[in-house]
């Protein structure tokens, strides 16, 4: 028998090479995709996409003999030239590759159906969307997504350290957490199902086992709303801890990840907030925090807009709340807090003094609200008494409860949508920019 | 207007101390969960769960009046004691707690249906199902999961290392990447759509975009089977590569992948081992590889089997070509390739020698397939070949095969099922045991 085997050491073939530690005039072997062609006579320049960078090649001889599309895959060796390069979308500015040999790997059908070597990709966002898989590679587009990722990846580092465990809670359930008509049904091997709203029961069960958790999931929402700012599937970064003090200790948890997250993203995503003109905004000492009536009074006067008594924020107040905050206090983020019991759901725990209000808060940022958290009732005969107001049956949350009869330490946590985020965070004017495959009402594709 | 805000710094009050670093003698405050009370004639000894840590706590005088139960949250303040504890659950054995004073957080109604506080939680799977936010709080069942929490945290870490990008594609689809029926399907806004079985077409299109991607999310298998080995929703790790020179690229990257993640276990979560009684394995030099047909004869010559003509591996042939790699080539891994072309979906490399073969791979551990692999076809008229040979309309999935048509990189990649591969290192028997919140055909909660 011939027994082959897989080495568990990487070869260096499978590691990615950085042209920033090669000096001029060392030969290199690189492969990449062909970002842009530009022909001349005698010679051409090629924008390779190589190893996650756009690296400026140059060919010397009659291009139109090589057979090299835009879109082509190669395998090139050259040499490292000095350069002074000002395009924006090449990484290496003082670098460029004299191609010695090449070899196409793979090739294009047909050029793109817009160019995306465009310095902006001005297209209309519908098309964008139909055509994400071609327009992500605009490397403006793909820029957004780097930075989502990188944003992840600094909060879970966060997280780390600050002891919260991740856990995975089914998509697939029997109860929606957030209750109402927006929620998807299927049918589960003969029986009625569901997908998730929010992980909020799981988290809470999960509180009891681990103290600290957090899920990075998808979550879903038959809204029929098609605005900027929703999307029917979208990520949930959900956090719960147990033991706290107060719902104060949540939104100080929260303003201290956001914080260090920005700052790490300075860091990590330099080269793509650059190219895409973004100046991250940063938390200083501290965020503004209002209770809900007041913030509501503040801009109904400062703003002279008509008195509105719904017990919820509209848009055009988180709005206005922003642009007050803004001005007055200097923060792009603010926190509301104490948000009417009515509409907040059955597990939020009453303010002890004023059983209106909650132990809930927001977070606005830029105009619209990111997050929303508070603490939760951590008492059975609490919940049980706070359902039955409700007029809700206790017996149908039974498998929910029984992790409170049992007890659960005092508790409380948050969702924040990350495509909020990343938009509000990035200056794109809808949500759907910093979601790499939208849904909504009308998009199941791609 | 009274201003508050909310620090951006985190009080110390909120993290978590760290018993190793205090002294005898000193006093500390601490909150936690009771687990255990054994009351003696007075005094009594409580197992408190504390910032993630079992600690012993001793407290002096009549128990009776103090009101404190197991599922009891408290705050105490206590005084360090050297002490020498055999107990496996509690963590701190050379230190204990002498509580001064106390005060109760949140109190159980009622004692759990069974004893969480045995060495194992000696009760029915099902039952343990049924009542999981609770089984979940015995100790060995929570270590299970802090281990997978621990292994993605070092999965992470090694695809950060090795340029992967994290994606996020949506649950809800239109087409299913594997065909055939086990797919859940529902009404979407009044179209059909489907919980997707695999991100395939999507990690596909973002190896376009960022050549090395990866995903670890939900997917979903309408499957029947109610087995050892079955969930209808489990947890996918997802790597997709560009730029590859051939399928065992992709080997090499989850061989170094695997090992990586193994040596990071044994120091991360050394005390959640121990109290599983589990040795880790260990990735040596490299993991063996057969090629499907050799291995299928290898066993059946090996254990006298029948012959089987099957173009796929059975449970019993896994298991078996695991016994033989163990006792033979001594690994608890093995990658099986050139899997047959018919049992492999649309869009696999044929082998260019043998188009009845594909350019493909699992990887069995312990008995089970955990991955299935293997290169793509990245040429877009191969693709359109392939699909019209297999009777498929090429329109059907032109939003699909519209990456290829505009170039792809060659490419390859894997899924890994995360549960799978926390079952088998950790030795349960089920699958489940190995899940947070199973699904099954009989179980949509908790």
């Amino acid at each position: 028998m011939n027994t082959t085997s897989i080495s568990s050491k990487l070869s260096s073939s499978l590691k990615y090479p950085c042209l920033s530690l090669h000096s001029t005039g060392e030969k290199i072997k690189l492969k990449g995709a062909v970002f842009k062609v530009k022909a001349l006579s005698g010679f051409a320049f090629l924008q390779l996409f190589s190893h996650q960078k756009m690296v400026q090649c140059i060919f010397e001889g009659d291009f139109s003999q090589t057979g090299i599309k835009e879109g082509s895959c190669l395998e090139i060796e050259g040499e490292i030239r000095e350069a002074s390069i000002k395009d924006p979308f090449i990484f290496y500015s003082d670098k460029e590759i004299l191609i010695t040999t090449f070899k196409i790997l793979s090739s294009a059908k047909a050029p793109m159906p817009f160019d995306i070597t465009k310095k902006i990709l001005n297209i209309k966002n519908d098309l964008k969307l139909d055509f994400r898989p071609l327009s992500l590679r605009h490397p403006k587009e793909r820029a957004i997504f780097v930075i989502q990722a990188k944003l992840l990846e600094a909060l879970r580092e966060f997280l780390g350290q600050e002891n919260f465990i991740e856990i995975r809670s089914p998509k697939i359930v029997k109860e929606g957490a957030e209750g109402g008509a927006n929620i998807f049904e299927f049918e589960y091997f003969g029986k009625k199902a569901y997908l998730t709203q929010s992980p909020q029961f799981y988290k809470e069960f999960c509180v009891g086992v681990f103290e600290r958790v957090f899920e990075i999931a998808p979550v879903f929402r038959a809204e029929k709303h098609n605005t900027n700012r929703h999307l029917n599937e979208y990520t949930s970064i959900d956090l719960e801890m147990g033991l706290i003090d107060s719902f104060y200790d949540i939104m100080a948890m929260e303003t201290a990840a956001l914080k260090f997250v920005l700052e790490k993203l300075q860091q990590t995503c330099a080269y793509e907030l650059s190219l895409l003109g973004v100046t991250l905004v940063t938390i200083g000492d501290s965020i503004p925090c209002l209770k809900f009536w007041e913030a509501k009074k503040i801009v109904q006067e400062y703003f002279k807009l008509p008195p509105d008594l719904d017990e919820d924020l509209s848009p055009l107040e988180e709005q206005k709340i922003c642009e007050y905050v803004q001005k007055n206090l200097n923060s792009d983020f603010v926190f509301i807090t104490h948000f009417p019991t009515n509409k907040r759901p059955f597990y939020a725990m009453d303010c002890p003094e004023n059983p209106n209000e909650t132990l809930s808060f927001d977070l606005l940022f830029r105009g619209v609200e990111i997050t929303t958290g508070g603490q939760r009732v951590h008492d059975y005969d609490q919940l049980v008494e706070k359902m039955k107001r409700r007029g809700m049956n206790p017996e149908d949350f039974s498998f929910f409860t029984i992790a409170h009869y049992h007890g659960l330490p005092p508790h409380g946590g948050l969702g924040l949508g990350l495509e909020r985020l990343t938009q509000k965070l990035l200056g794109l004017e809808n949500v759907k920019e910093a979601t790499l495959f939208p849904r909504d009402i009308t998009r199941l594709t791609p």
